[in-house]
């Protein structure tokens, strides 16, 4: 797998739980911060957010080890779907030491009108600034 | 759907984000907290965490509608399948108000010896504490 | 001390850390919410909060026992001065099955101006609300 | 002020509240996470944590402005006092492009004896630690 978004991740001694490990809920925090990280570096390439925003409709995570305190975690992003008004982000939480993935995640996102509040098609723009970003074309991307 | 176990949850006004809603990754420590309950629900019935302990596999959820700080919210969970090694909760936040369901998700847990830190299989007792809460046969939970 | 204001909280499985303990940063959280409430309490007796807001200005907490996940928690709050520009709220975080204060802490509010975003003069109409929740006559309250 | 410690933090999309600022409770988070990289900076100078641990007794935070999510920020502390069983920490959160203090806080850090759970006199060993760390003498250090 070929990413080309990976961002480093700070982690807090109230992210660990009584067992010595980061408490699930927190890597959707992390998620979270990767995804806007990503989605500032698609946007450089002049995606216009103002009317149109984006909602998390589905989250499925595998936890493969537990994540310390002391790991040395970043968050890799992708996209590799493009829907019609949705699309789907790769996600993994990976120690960038021993380059063990500790946890992946994919995530359907849908484009949202903020002034309808409606789900609404993905703007040509945003699919052809991701591909670009993706190195691919919004063919590929698009494909089943 | 028929659940035996409702939990209702309090929200914190950290709990909610810039655009009003709770954030995603909460969602996951009310689940949590349901999860100890209704696992404390069962435990009633005799079962001993002292040598076997519970880590989470994955996590699959579909985010219908957002939850704001004023809704009144409880985590319904229910078990809905006895693996091996392993048995799935099916759990959702929903408004007690209004009856609407915001999110569902399904988990899959994995039976775990904390002396050796190795998956095991499920012990027998347990599965027939749950299927007893649940008010259903191991077999019934078992099938796929 | 005699609190007219006392709001049990719930605590998550994410808020205790790796010595068994509610994390530090948590308690905040609560007094908050506590806070949140203890003001809709007050609010019923008229206060508009439409153009004037609330801004924590000094935060003054001693800790005097842990808190365990186990605990029946509760936040105590009271209005203990009103100032010109300002008044002090004292809250405690007490286990409500043996009465032990966990925590105490005092917090300076600053009244502000939405639109201006300044901080401006406390409104008579609030000082005589909070003066009436707590059973006591502005002057008394606001007295050094 | 001159600090020896300044630790730059990562904010999560999670840590805004509504209205847009990163809220109190979060600042106690990262004061911890600073607190926890100064005490390992200060430990590379000898100090045995095996034995003796430390919990906060009291905190006091001034918020001087909102943080938002844009702000490059980092956490600075210092050891501002000696005490014989306790000691001062004094931390700020500041932006680091613009050099505004957000916020300070004074903690005072209270030794405690892992076996008997009881607060212990500071060893000599950590006072000389953290005087060596912060350029100052014991003796200095220990003056009201």
């Amino acid at each position: 797998m070929d990413f080309k978004h990976t961002y480093p991740v700070q982690l807090r001694f109230s992210d660990v739980d009584q067992l010595g490990h980061v408490n699930n809920s927190v890597y959707f925090s992390l998620y979270d911060l990767a995804k806007t990280a990503y989605m500032e570096a698609v946007q450089k390439e002049n995606i216009d957010y103002r009317h149109t925003s984006l909602v998390v409709a589905n989250i499925n995570a595998n936890f493969m080890a537990p994540v310390f305190f002391s790991d040395k975690l970043a968050i890799q992003t992708s996209t590799v779907h493009l829907g019609h008004k949705s699309f789907v982000l790769y996600q993994r939480a990976m120690n960038t030491e021993t380059n063990e993935v500790k946890c992946e995640c994919r995530t359907v996102m849908v484009a949202f009108d903020v002034e309808s509040q409606q789900a609404i098609v993905i703007p040509d723009a945003w699919k052809e600034a991701i591909a670009r970003f993706e190195g691919k074309t919004v063919e590929e991307l698009s494909a089943d």
